[in-house]
């Protein structure tokens, strides 16, 4: 699948897709998010939370995703490698969900990782999180250091439930971002394992 | 304003806002109401705090209902009464934020109150609420009765808040819900008081 195609797909999906007012997301978004801060009071916790959050989100996006290609007559091709796999994610995934492009960019030589870059994320335009100073005040008076909060790790649980559900086993990290003063977006995915064919079902007896 | 230019206007506006998909929106929004129900382990508490969250979401509503409103070039006249607060917050408020109307109906005669009909519920799609039987069972087990959860309860904090940004303080109550087994999706608004323009400014002296 060439970028392009791809690209013209994910426009295609995102015209048909039934939508929210992308600030009345981001609204419900951070009020997810200042929940658990609220709920777990420890900054790690509060980002695997929403990394697990997002991997049973990403579960049926895939769902959704191949629904909406199927009826839309969308043409969805195995992705042959890690590459195709990437682009598809940024140009189809980003595009339909978000309606928004990823870039792919950093791609290992090997085939083994790529990054996602985000320009625009529809989940912080709300969100200051304080300066690295300020959260250290912050923990040192006994609270949490909210500088260290990856506030859209979300995006990484859904990138890894989604690929899961296409026999791809990743990590995948939130490795840059322009919250917490780094100069871009940057969604490194890293393939861990390609899991054999309905190696998620049940075991069948001959 | 009638209620066909508020219906114009709504379209025009939600035209204009950047969007995000409607399922992922409804799957972010059941993530917060199971991170409630986690949390607090109590129905009651579930509802009023989803009330609680909908009232800031709602108070930045009107911020940003505003703000397009004049630099989309959309006409919003002052509210005369009741019932024409009542057909913004249906034609413009909803469709400009979710893309659906709401149809007002059941205004009392001394227009102190109305309801908002909501065919499609974009927050519940992917959710079915246990019986009030299962619910039972649920609460004698130890649990929560999940039968009894206002699913859809941050609609009644957000127009709580929207509205008493505009000086009017209103009860809101979610009456009446498919997810519930009843025969429609009905919000009770009811005004209590209207205040007195900069009431919710500090006081100077003079």
């Amino acid at each position: 699948m060439s970028k392009q195609s791809a690209a013209a797909s994910g426009h295609s999906l995102w015209s048909k897709m039934p939508k929210a007012s992308a600030e009345l997301f981001a609204l419900t978004y951070g009020s997810l998010v200042t929940e658990l801060i609220r709920d777990y009071e420890d900054v790690a916790e509060v980002n695997s939370q929403l990394d697990r959050i997002g991997h049973s989100i990403g579960i049926r996006c895939v769902d959704e995703f191949l629904a909406k290609a199927e009826v839309g007559g969308v043409h969805v091709p195995r992705c042959e490698g890690l590459r195709e796999t990437a682009d598809v994610v940024a140009r189809i995934g980003f595009r339909m969900f978000l309606g928004v492009n990823a870039e792919v960019g950093n791609v290992s030589p090997d085939g083994s990782g790529f990054s996602l870059f985000l320009h625009d994320n529809p989940l912080s335009i709300f969100v200051e999180l304080p300066s690295a100073e300020e959260g250290g005040l912050q923990a040192r008076a006994g609270g949490c250091d909210l500088s260290k909060v990856k506030y859209s790790n979300i995006y990484c649980g859904v990138i890894r439930g989604a690929l899961e559900q296409v026999n791809l086993k990743v990590d995948c990290n939130f490795v840059r971002d322009i919250l917490r003063g780094d100069d871009a977006n940057e969604i490194r995915v890293v393939l861990k394992e390609v899991l054999a064919d309905g190696a998620g079902d049940d075991y069948q007896e001959e």
